[in-house]
């Protein structure tokens, strides 16, 4: 096997003839060499939500900066934000007619608890049974990591990009993005495109190459209910006052109907319905409603009454607590009436819900639910829109045949259960569609113990995100 | 300030003509004493639950024996058990008809937590005000050395005491006192007694003595409901499988109905319902519905329909969560569908409930309750019966007699909604009924930060328990 260490851009590199064959050679020919700068990217705990990590988070930043660098990127640039850094790095084509797609990615990971149930370190990689397990092993880290190396490829064999290409990696992701916005905003000269690419979505199954068309939105909340000024002692004082926790639960309890609806007031307002067409493609989806509930380990599918599985993941809005906590959580008994309760909880949204919206209805009719014996506070955290993408724009098109020429397969369009908030920033302050092309799978357990990355959807993401940029050429 | 170590128990020791003026001489004469002894076994974090402790537990019960071998108990034991240890002392009048008083208290006390709100540490005994600030300062160490600083003073005073005393300190009230039921049934004889006399229930006011002939048992439950066999992101399944938040919240908020009644089916069978005439004398208390609304900083006061707050906090069944968890709990925003959540509650009982049928009837209810989608496992904690004692008792009049002797008032009757689960051991193994003469108040924050013991209260009690054993001697 062949090491090889990418020296820096050199504009005076061999410029060779195309030839994707020598780039899927050299794909092959690196493998091993492609996985250990992987494994060195996944070792760094950019956990982007807890202050503790913020070093590792800039160490990240400045780990991608060297390496678009060695890869030969023209140009490459760490900015700070008020947050975490956001990397920007570009190849710009001497082809007055190139066009430009824009690499979005993140580099920042979700928390790794509950650290007790990873069979290994959540940022100790290691591949088990061909598959990478870290915290961000597909979530984003190894699926962005597999663009770098397409450029890589194109660099080191045919010395130069058929098309213009753009790299924005940010680091804020995983808390809601809340400094991109006004990065994009401030740099739209700079970051102007065709198309943005984005690999952060799954395929639809183990080789079924798929474009997702549509992404549900966030609005997330954490809820405070406050009874007592002090924790009590439940039998002086159980009976006769508030308990923050039950008055917690009955607020939770009533935010869905017996039909499993979200009883908000105006929360299905506006929202784009399924049509006909959309509900049959998805039913003719190799959709493994039995695998799913494995893959879950649910005792029973439940959710909206009306729509199926797939409908009520992909094109439903939906409200899940996320967490809740309150009084005494240890071991052993204790009988205290406690003072405060606590429960995050946030919404997946669909086109054309309002995050903002959302959240102050939320807000609105917690305050409605609640007992005027407690007081209840509740705290909006970032959100993002839904997306809904023109399936016949030219970028589309060229990703479907890239995929189709590494899995051998027609691309299927699919929708996406889970958020990406910067691709409504995309349509909204860059007009340009965004093209989700995504490696992972189902089962990747992103923001679960345990997640994973297939070795090979690794190695095929390198080479679709080569293909693309030839087939973005034609 | 005379400084006064006692001397080991002496069967020669000069014997005094009863003299109670010289008994409160003495106390008067050794506050600082008392109150420094106090302070050595406050330090002692002798938290029973939290078996990281078990060290400590013991040491605090050497330290019983030690304490009463120094002030002159004829016989003093330390008896393992499974769990603490239980400590026992007597000292046996040779009067042929001396009646005989078993003071029965507890050493352990409840974990600390949440240690952040307390003012000063909570295993370092500090007084501001007037008061002394530490675990256990109330609950129930203050108000048991109140009585071994009695025994103390008539031993180092008259030279003996007028009655037979036995006295049974437990390590495991806090944790249900698991084992102390055995030892008492294996010990019948050696703690054969009139009455038991127990400190560790409130005053009814500052300034009010009270003997409490009432008091609420318990019932303590966990519930732990799974969903997912592992987190799962609630983008990818939200909206299709069950989440054990929503779950778990459903089905406390439907542990209540609308007008506060808990909806256990059977739960309110067979109790003893309050007669017009303790409705009335409850009316007839001084009690400052103000200030009891003021002291546990609620909004509001709510409970029961049907009841005024004294009912429903002494003789009415309740049921409270105690502590809920489940998912992210963190700073910030994790997107996270758990796979398990759980909650501790617990009932409060009133004659005739019974703690296990009780316990029974609540699981099976929420099994009930719980939707199939997901698995409810409900693991019960211990229980303790409910206790109603007889006024008329002998020793419950002589306590009357030694409380209005230190207070110049009346005693008044009234009831506890706390739980003394030993109590009932004591009427069912031994026969004998209890007299409940707390020195504490309703404002001293049992179980919670800032747990404090008003100094006078602690002095008032020791001269209280001095009186006692003469007036019992009538």
């Amino acid at each position: 096997m062949m090491i090889l260490r990418q020296p820096r851009y050199n504009a005076t590199r061999r410029v060779k003839t195309l030839n994707t064959a020598d780039i899927a050679a050299y794909i092959d020919a690196n493998r091993d060499e492609f996985m250990a700068q992987l494994f060195e990217f996944l070792r760094i705990p950019s956990i982007s939500t807890d202050p503790v990590y913020a070093d590792d988070v800039r160490r990240c930043a400045n780990w991608l900066v060297d390496h678009l660098e060695d890869i030969g990127m023209q140009t490459v640039e760490l900015h700070d934000t008020e947050g975490h850094p956001v990397v920007y790095a570009e190849w710009l084509s001497e082809k007055e007619d190139a066009p430009t797609l824009l690499l979005y990615g993140h580099y920042d990971v979700q928390p790794p608890d509950p650290l007790d149930e990873w069979e290994t370190a959540p940022f100790d990689p290691t591949i088990r049974d061909g598959k990478i397990y870290a915290r961000g092993a597909t979530d984003d880290k190894g699926q962005l990591f597999a663009h770098l190396k397409a450029l890589d490829a194109w660099l080191s064999t045919v010395g130069e990009l058929p098309i213009n290409f753009k790299v924005l990696l940010e680091g804020e992701e995983e808390v809601g993005s809340a400094h991109l916005p006004a990065f994009i905003a401030e740099n739209k000269e700079k970051l102007a495109a065709d198309a943005v690419v984005i690999s952060d979505s799954p395929m639809f199954a183990k080789g079924v190459p798929s474009i997702v068309y549509g992404l549900r939105g966030l609005a997330y909340l954490e809820m405070t209910v406050r009874g007592a000024s002090h924790d009590l002692h439940s039998g002086l004082f159980g009976g006769a006052v508030p308990n923050p926790i039950n008055e917690l639960s009955k607020i939770v309890a009533a935010l869905h109907d017996e039909s499993g609806r979200v009883t908000i007031p105006g929360f299905y307002d506006n929202i784009v319905p399924l049509d006909d067409e959309e509900r049959r493609a998805f039913a003719e989806l190799p959709f493994d409603e039995e695998e799913f509930q494995r893959e879950s380990g649910v005792p029973k599918l439940v959710g909206e009454e009306g729509y199926t599985t797939l409908e009520r993941i992909w094109a439903r809005p939906t409200l899940d607590c996320n967490g809740i906590w309150g009084g005494f959580t240890g071991e052993g008994a204790k009988t205290v009436l406690p003072a405060r309760a606590h429960a995050k909880f946030s919404c997946r949204l669909v086109a054309n819900q309002d995050p903002d919206d959302i959240a102050k209805k939320a807000q609105d009719w917690v305050a409605e639910l609640a007992s005027d014996a407690v007081e209840v506070e509740v705290r909006v955290f970032h959100g993002g829109p839904p997306v809904l993408t023109d399936r016949d724009n030219p970028t589309v098109r060229a990703a479907c045949r890239a995929l189709t020429r590494v899995w051998d397969e027609e691309a299927v369009f699919t929708r996406g259960g889970g958020s990406i908030p910067v691709v409504a920033t995309f349509s909204e302050v860059l007009e340009v569609p965004t093209v989700l092309m995504g490696f992972g799978l189902d089962d990747d357990r992103l923001h679960s113990p345990n997640e994973k990355f297939n070795v090979e959807n690794f190695y095929a993401g390198i080479r679709a995100a080569a293909f693309l940029l030839e087939e973005a050429a034609r």
